[in-house]
């Protein structure tokens, strides 16, 4: 199967929260972090995040430095690189930020239609799953499409099914000095949970990075 | 108050899990880390956990290594540090590993009479708290018995009494080269979390170790 060449970033607290118990978007990281995140959307082809994702925190993902987007368009890449929501029951509102030219929805056959309707003028919908969305026909698809660099910005759940399914290659870690605490609050990686056999990583570098630290790991 | 000087010591995954969804042990570091541990422990008075950790894990808290033993005897210590269990309704099982000279068991006023009993061969009850053990009371009376220095090895809970209370000058986090995952799985600091305000660390080191990274963080 051809695929792209798929990587994690998220910014966790020291003690592994993505976000509080309430799902409130917190800010972890500083500003030499943001430019940094900036930049890797920037060197990407497409950059998805699961529907819980945009239900709770409602991003943008674009890519905010104007420098950064020319660079794009001189080296002959749209302006920005595609924005793609997993999504298997069409959850993502009407006004969702994510939404306009270059935002795909990646949905099951049985997301609801009329869903699909209130979505069709702000993104292209992609059909992949029964019942859920199919990620390898989704990296798949993507790759048809001439994707080969994807970003991934969670959630929890996103990131543990992409990495169950063995579909991502590096994840980008960004650990802020602050504790969030709570058994109830997203992780880095949610989901089941492995069991008997877990991932292996290989710590590529470790950079300072405002007052935490980031680590890229490479998966096995 | 006094109190001891705290620090936390634990290992997490990448994803800041610190066992799996059915809490079995799962061994994050390696023989580099499970050395500094030994050292950490040896340089300690007392060692303290959560009776949920001996449930699940038995812990011994020895001192490993008889250099390290003999090393604190020369200095006129004991050979090792306390172990002390914060167990508000005495559910240590009476062959738990940690019981024997040395073992104290934090209990509340409403631990049954007939469990204390159980355990008072293994170890000395300290009662304090009605209901849940007076953490920071019972952190004075380990002070006034001579612990300057405290240890905690987890689990999840105690973590995040102590945190909240404020209660922990420095956090020692080993983070493995593994996945783990789970929304249920234990990680660092649980209980219900914080909502508003999160308490800050600043970064003191930073040490590869095994395959992981070794973080140093003191409590603002």
């Amino acid at each position: 199967m051809n695929r792209p060449f798929v990587f994690i970033n998220s910014a966790m607290s020291a003690d592994g929260k993505i976000s509080s118990r309430d799902r409130r978007q917190i800010r972890i990281s500083g500003k030499e972090d943001l430019m940094r995140v900036d930049e890797l959307r920037a060197a990407s082809d497409a950059i998805m995040v699961g529907v819980g994702t945009v239900l709770a925190d409602d991003p943008g993902l674009r890519v905010k430095s104007r420098i950064l987007r020319e660079k794009r368009k001189d080296m002959g890449q749209l302006k920005e690189p595609f924005r793609i929501v997993a999504d298997s029951n069409a959850r993502t509102p009407a006004n969702a930020k994510i939404l306009g030219p270059g935002c795909m929805i990646a949905v099951s056959y049985s997301a609801p239609e009329e869903r699909l309707d209130r979505l069709r003028s702000g993104c292209e919908i992609i059909k992949c799953g029964t019942e859920m969305v199919d990620l390898p026909g989704l990296m798949e698809e993507l790759y048809n499409r001439g994707v080969r660099r994807l970003m991934v910005e969670g959630g929890a759940r996103l990131n543990w099914s992409l990495i169950e399914l063995g579909l991502v290659d590096e994840i980008y870690i960004y650990i802020g000095g602050l504790i969030i605490g709570g058994e109830r609050a997203p992780s880095l990686v949610d989901g089941p949970g492995f069991r008997n056999s877990f991932p292996r990583l290989s710590l590529q570098s470790v950079q300072r990075l405002d007052e935490g630290l980031l680590l890229q790991w490479e998966l096995h």
